[in-house]
């Protein structure tokens, strides 16, 4: 039985970096009576269940579904995608459902629809991921004072959106509700336009040498280019068309740089720079 | 007397995050009996004394000079020329003189032409700023295990070359020798360009309300831009020539990205984010 943001069973499916932080989190703060980690490898498994981020770990997914009241994807799209055409049909009545995924669009249209009537689901993006991997570099704390987004589609009942809003808060969580389409315009510019901009920079460097006089400045522009390769493929993928946009949008920017800079005049640049100083003090506020 | 890389009197010209943070290391491993701050504000100088970053603060230029054995420019780079030219004639014999400005071409050219025989002269680049400024955000530790370049010129004497040296190897500093003509053009690279990256970035978010959505991922790529406009300003009108050949390489990555992203091919995608990846794990070796 689900009641306010406590859950009877909790099922992770996925234990890496996100689904054993959440598991230890939802432990940690005691809004789960079990969590379950599924998975396709015994070994990560295991890991996860020594690592105290899920009480127990299992491969088999009517094991993992039965009496099952929120149920987690925390695997990538086309992982999430696939899996849910197994899984959804096969939840109890009344269980919650929502996912990780970085790109919402045509995910949330494909999982909306493959919930059965009364089950629920409300797709979730906590911006705290990390260019780590892995059960290993799991953190109780990964979700503690940072931002989800959370992506209700028109059809969505306000007690699921709540439920799903009140799960994150209880996490220590700030939730901003938004349209799916909205959140993958706001993703491109937020976190896939620096991502693949901090790419460009360190494969820019043609001369491998030269990354010895990396100072601080090019490690912290350049860290998230550090990721997985095949994730963010994956989320560069599905969410081309925002990202396209964007990346015209900075070579745009990039433009104007070059009229400053060839312009000559410190003044010219310098309002230019201070314009960014001061956006740059307001994320940290 | 200066003997190894020890010295009687060390004079330190502007007291900011990187003058004060010198005068605490040098203090800090007992490299220098005294260390005199030279600066034009008295409260800044107080400010200095007070957080044990000098000895002593003084205004008076000929106070400064007496009996000086290493006189240290840390001051920005148009300043830096503009009190060479008062400073360098009335250095006692044997002073040893360097600065930590950012771009070397014509000031290196500038100071070397202002030294009068007797005196050495060997430019300084340790890379280790930080977006803070001032006195109040010093640390004794700012110089430890980072890196220095130092650019001497056709003249330079190896004894000369070799007391700076000694001089940022006593910090915990490692240190590159290399033409300042090289120095500009890797920095231009390293430092310079994915400063203006993290300015177009930010500046690139349109919307202002969107800030709020920035993970630790945008908050990483664009610390640099949180730095002092004024003195970046300085530093890209300085190295224009440099910075506009790089603004012009980011595009070209830029270009292939977009054309990466357009294809909808994760595989290519993927191949070029790895390339990064594993450039960027060299970055933290």
């Amino acid at each position: 039985m689900t009641a306010g943001h406590y859950y009877e069973k909790v099922t992770i499916v996925g234990v890496g970096l996100m689904g054993a932080s959440l598991g230890m989190a939802l432990k940690g703060k005691g809004l789960a009576k079990e969590v379950v980690g599924w998975g396709r490898n015994q070994g990560r498994l295991d890991e996860a269940a020594d690592l105290g981020a899920i009480d127990r770990g299992t491969r088999d997914r009517a094991e993992a579904l039965a009496g099952c009241n929120l149920l987690v994807f925390a695997t990538p799209g086309e992982v999430t995608a696939k899996l849910a055409g197994e899984w959804l049909p096969q939840t109890p009545p009344g269980c919650r459902i929502t996912d990780l995924v970085s790109v919402k669009g045509k995910l949330v249209e494909t999982l909306t629809g493959l919930t059965p009537p009364r089950r629920s689901y409300v797709s979730s993006h906590p911006l705290c991921g990390s260019e780590r991997t892995g059960a290993a570099a799991a953190r109780p704390d990964l979700y503690q004072n940072q931002l989800c987004l959370i992506t209700p589609v028109a059809g969505t009942k306000k007690t699921a959106l709540s439920g799903i809003q009140k799960l994150w808060q209880a996490l220590g969580m700030s939730v901003v509700s938004m349209a799916p389409a909205r959140h993958d315009r706001v993703v491109a510019a937020v976190s896939h336009l620096p991502h693949l901009v901090a790419a460009a920079l360190i494969n820019q460097i043609g001369d491998e040498k030269l990354l010895a006089f990396g100072g601080t400045g090019l490690k912290d522009t350049t860290r998230i280019a550090g990721a997985s390769p095949a994730l963010w493929a994956e989320i560069v993928t599905e969410n081309r068309r925002e990202i396209l946009s964007q990346i015209e949008g900075i070579m745009e920017n990039l433009m104007l740089v070059k009229q400053h800079v060839k312009s000559g005049d410190p003044a010219r640049i310098g309002q230019w720079l201070r314009k960014a100083a001061m956006r740059r003090k307001k994320l940290d506020e």
